[in-house]
C-alpha cells in the first residue's frame, strides 16, 4: 500500500510535494462554480488540510456524499494556497469515500455543541476540535512527565493496582471479587483497588534510588463535583535520601517543566483554548513557568485566611488543626497571590500515619501544591523513616501493626530518610486547558452512577 | 542540602570531581590494615561505587557498623581506581550511617537466594542485583514504547479501568463493587475490571487517527502458570487507516525498536543476565533486531505442525480450527524457523467478533506473533470496519446487540478500515531479561490466592 501521510507532516514538510496520500475525516465542505472545497482532519494536530476538488475529477453528485463525518482517502498534490486560512492545500487527483456520515443522523453538525450533551456522546466527543485538543495535551503533558524522570535517572515503577492494603486510611474503597463468587475465593482474603501506590514505591526506591508510578488510582466516594472521579491518573514519585525542601523543589521544577513544554509543543492546541475558551489561559500559564512558587507554612496559611475571613466569609471557618478547604486553596492561589502555593508544615492529626514529624511534635513534613482554578494538584510529604516513631503512629492510630511488618522492614533495614508526592494528572489537564470539570479530561469518565462504554 | 549524586553520574562524569556527596545502600565491606573498602549500590545503574575509608577518617570499630544493607552517606573525592573491578573510587573524608542492617536478621546477606524465597520478601528483592537490573529493563522497555509512538504521531490515550463491558467475551472477569455494599450500588449496574481497551480506543482512534494505551488489564482465571498473572501491563495501539499487513509491520518494528535500544541503553543489566542467567541471551535479542520476522498463514502454521507432529508427539494434536497451544507457539518459534514468527488468518470460529473476515469467509484477519522463549507476545487483528457484517457477527455469536449500539456507531458515521495490536508487557519483560516466570518481572505480583503487600 502507498503510504499515508498524516496532515501535521504534510502541513509541515510537505510543500510541493506530489501524489501524497492523505486520509481523514470531513469538517467542512464548499461547493462553488467548478470546484469544491473540503477540510479534512485526521487528529494528528489542530489544523484541518484543505482538499480542492475539480468536478472534473469528482462529479458534482459524488461531491454531495463528502458530507461532514464522512471519512475519505485522497492522493493529490500539496501546492500553496490562495486562501487567507492556511499556506498549504491539496489539489485532488483522485479521491476515495470510506465511509459516508448521514447528514440527518450525524450528532456532531457544525455547530457549537454543550459540554453535558457531549459527555453523553464520548465515543464521537473525539472528533470535536475542543476534545481532541484535550487529549493531544493530555498524550503529550502524559509523554513529558515520563521524559522528566527519565533524564532524571528515575526508574518508572509499575505498583499493584488491586492490593491488600489501604495506604491513606480512607474509608471509601473499591473491593474485587471474581465475577460469581465469594467475596475472599479468588485471593483468599479480601481485595481492594488501590488510592495510591506510595508504600510499595517506598519499597522500591529503597533499592532503586529515585522511582516514580504513573497509573490509575480509584475512590469509591459517592460525591459528585467537577474536580473528582472515581477512576484517575496519578504520579507519585518517591525518591530515597530526599527531605522535604527537596520533595517540593521537584513538584515544582516537574510542574514548570510540563507546563512549559506543552506551551511550546502544542501551541496550536492551547491557542484555541485561549481564544475560544478562557482568554487569560497563555498568561496564567506563562506566570506558573515564569514566577517561583509561593512557600507558606500551614500555620501562616491559617493566619492569612483568619484575616480574609472577614470579607471573604468563607463557609468553612479556618481554623488551626482543620483541613484547608476548596474555597481556602481558591482564596490563597486565585486571590492572595494569584500563583502556585506551596503549603507545608501540617497539623500532625490531619495527616496519614507515614508522614515525618517535626521536631515540634505538633506538625509533620507535609506539602500540598494549589494551582490557580484547579486546587490541589500534589500532596506530598517526607516519610518516616524511624522505625519507633513509625510503630508509635501505627499504634496511636489504631491501625493493625501484623499489616505493616513489610513496611517496617524498610526502617529496619538501611532505613534512609525518603520524600515523594502524588500529582493528579487528571486535574493537571484541566489547569493546562482551562476545563472545569474533571470528566472532560478524562475519554471515558467514571463517576458514580455513570459507567457508559 | 548539598547535591546528591548519583552513582551512574559519578561513574561516567565525575572523574577527579572533590568533594562529592553519595548516598547508598552496602553490598559488601572488606577491611584491611588501615583501610576498608566498601561497595555501594544507590539503584542508579548495576555499578557499584567503591569507597575508600582510612581507620584514621573513622575508626575501625565504627566502621564495623557498615554492615551488608546499611545506608549511608559519604562526602570524598572520585579518584583513579587502582583495583580492576572498577575505573574509579571514592576517597572518604567524612562518613554517615543513615540506618544500619543487623546481619543476624537481614535477610539478603551475600550468597545466591533463590527466586521463589526472594518472591516472598518482594519489598527487598529490589535489593539484589538482579532484580535491580529487571526493574530498571522494565523502565526502560516502558519509556522506549512511549517514545516509539510519540514520534510517529500517535496520542497516548487512558482507556477505562472499570467497565461495562466484556471485550473478549471472555469469562473469567473480576467485578468491581463499593466495599460494604449491594454489587451494583455504586455504578448502578454491574462493573468490572477491563480485560483490553481495545473497544475503547477504537473510538478514540477514529478522531485521533493513531492512538495506544499503556496500561493495566486483569484475567481473573483461577491458573497458575509461569506465564499468566491476574493483574499485568498491555500496549494497546489502535490505528485508522491500517490493514493487517501494517498492523504487523507496526509491530515489528517497535519490537525491534525496544530490543535494540535496551540493548545499547541498559548493556550493563543485559550483561549480567548474559553472564549469570542465560549465555545465549544477547545473541537472540540480536537475532530479534537483525533477522526480519518469520509471516506464516495459520493453515500454514497447521501444515507445518502436522508434520512435526510425528516427532515431537504434541500432547494437543494440531487441526485446523483449533487454536494454536503453547508447546506448538514454542515449536515454530524455538525449533522449526529459531525466530519470531508472525502467524495470521485465522480460522474465524476461534476468534473474538470484531475481527474482520477475509474474502474466503472462513478465516479472519488477525494476527500474533510468537517469541521464542516466550511464546504469544502479541495479538491483533484488522477490525470489521463493514457495519452489516459487524450486526450479523454479534447476533450470530449471541451477543446483546443493545451494548454494542455506540461501538456500531463507529461503523456507521465516517468508518475507516482500521488495525491494532495488544502486547503483553510483562512477556516482553520475560524475553529481554531471560526471565521464565512473570512473576519475577512485576515488582509485587498478583496471582490467585497470592496478594501479599
Amino acid at each position: 500500500m502507498d503510504q499515508i501521510y498524516v496532515i501535521k507532516e504534510v502541513l509541515n514538510f510537505y510543500e510541493g510535494k506530489q501524489g501524497v496520500v492523505v486520509c481523514g475525516w470531513v469538517r467542512t465542505r464548499r461547493d462553488s462554480k467548478g470546484f469544491s472545497f473540503v477540510e479534512i482532519n485526521d487528529g494528528s494536530c489542530l489544523k484541518n488540510l484543505q482538499l480542492v476538488i475539480d468536478h472534473g475529477t469528482l462529479p458534482l453528485d459524488e461531491v454531495k456524499r463528502i458530507t461532514t463525518g464522512a471519512s475519505i482517502r485522497a492522493i493529490g498534490d500539496i501546492v500553496p494556497s490562495p486562501g487567507k486560512k492556511q499556506k498549504w492545500e491539496m489539489h485532488v487527483r483522485k479521491l476515495e469515500i470510506l465511509g459516508e456520515a448521514d447528514p440527518n443522523k450525524y450528532p456532531l453538525q457544525k455547530k457549537r455543541h454543550s459540554d453535558e450533551f457531549l459527555r453523553k456522546i464520548a465515543h464521537l466527543r473525539v472528533r470535536t476540535n475542543k476534545y481532541g485538543a484535550i487529549y493531544r495535551i493530555r498524550s503529550r503533558a502524559a509523554f513529558l512527565i515520563h521524559r522528566f524522570f527519565q533524564q532524571r535517572h528515575f526508574s518508572y515503577i509499575h505498583t499493584p493496582i488491586i492490593t491488600s492494603s489501604d495506604c491513606e486510611g480512607a474509608g471509601d474503597l473499591f473491593q474485587v471479587i471474581k465475577r460469581g463468587e465469594e467475596l475472599d475465593s479468588f485471593f483468599k482474603r479480601p481485595a481492594f483497588l488501590t488510592v495510591s501506590g506510595q508504600l510499595t514505591a517506598e519499597a522500591l526506591c529503597m533499592g532503586l534510588g529515585k522511582v516514580y508510578t504513573f497509573g490509575p488510582t480509584f475512590r469509591a466516594e459517592d460525591s459528585n463535583t467537577p474536580r473528582h472521579a472515581a477512576e484517575f491518573w496519578m504520579v507519585e514519585p518517591e525518591m530515597a535520601f530526599y527531605d522535604l525542601e527537596q520533595d517540593i523543589d521537584l513538584a515544582e521544577e516537574l510542574i514548570k517543566y510540563v507546563v512549559s513544554n506543552v506551551v511550546k509543543e502544542n501551541s496550536e492546541d492551547i491557542e484555541l483554548f485561549t481564544r475560544f475558551v478562557d482568554k487569560g489561559l497563555l498568561e496564567r500559564l506563562n506566570r506558573v513557568i515564569e514566577e517561583p512558587f509561593v512557600r507558606i507554612e500551614y500555620s501562616e496559611a491559617i493566619f492569612i485566611l483568619k484575616h480574609a475571613d472577614k470579607k471573604e466569609n468563607f463557609i468553612f471557618k479556618p481554623e488551626w488543626g482543620e483541613d484547608l478547604q476548596t474555597e481556602h486553596e481558591r482564596y490563597l492561589s486565585e486571590k492572595h497571590f494569584n500563583l502556585p502555593v506551596v503549603v507545608y508544615n501540617y497539623p500532625k492529626d490531619i495527616k496519614p500515619f507515614y508522614m515525618r514529624l517535626n521536631d515540634d511534635e505538633k506538625t509533620v513534613a507535609a506539602m500540598d501544591i494549589l494551582l490557580p482554578q484547579v486546587g490541589e494538584v500534589v500532596g506530598g510529604s517526607q516519610r518516616e523513616e524511624r522505625y519507633d516513631v513509625l510503630v508509635r503512629n501505627i499504634e496511636q492510630m489504631g491501625m493493625d501493626i501484623e499489616d505493616y511488618l513489610w513496611y517496617l522492614d524498610l526502617r529496619k533495614y538501611g532505613s534512609v530518610p525518603h520524600s515523594g508526592f502524588g500529582l493528579g494528572f487528571d486535574r493537571l489537564i484541566m489547569f493546562l486547558c482551562s476545563v472545569h470539570n474533571i470528566r472532560d479530561t478524562i475519554p471515558f469518565p467514571r463517576t458514580p452512577g455513570t459507567l457508559n462504554f
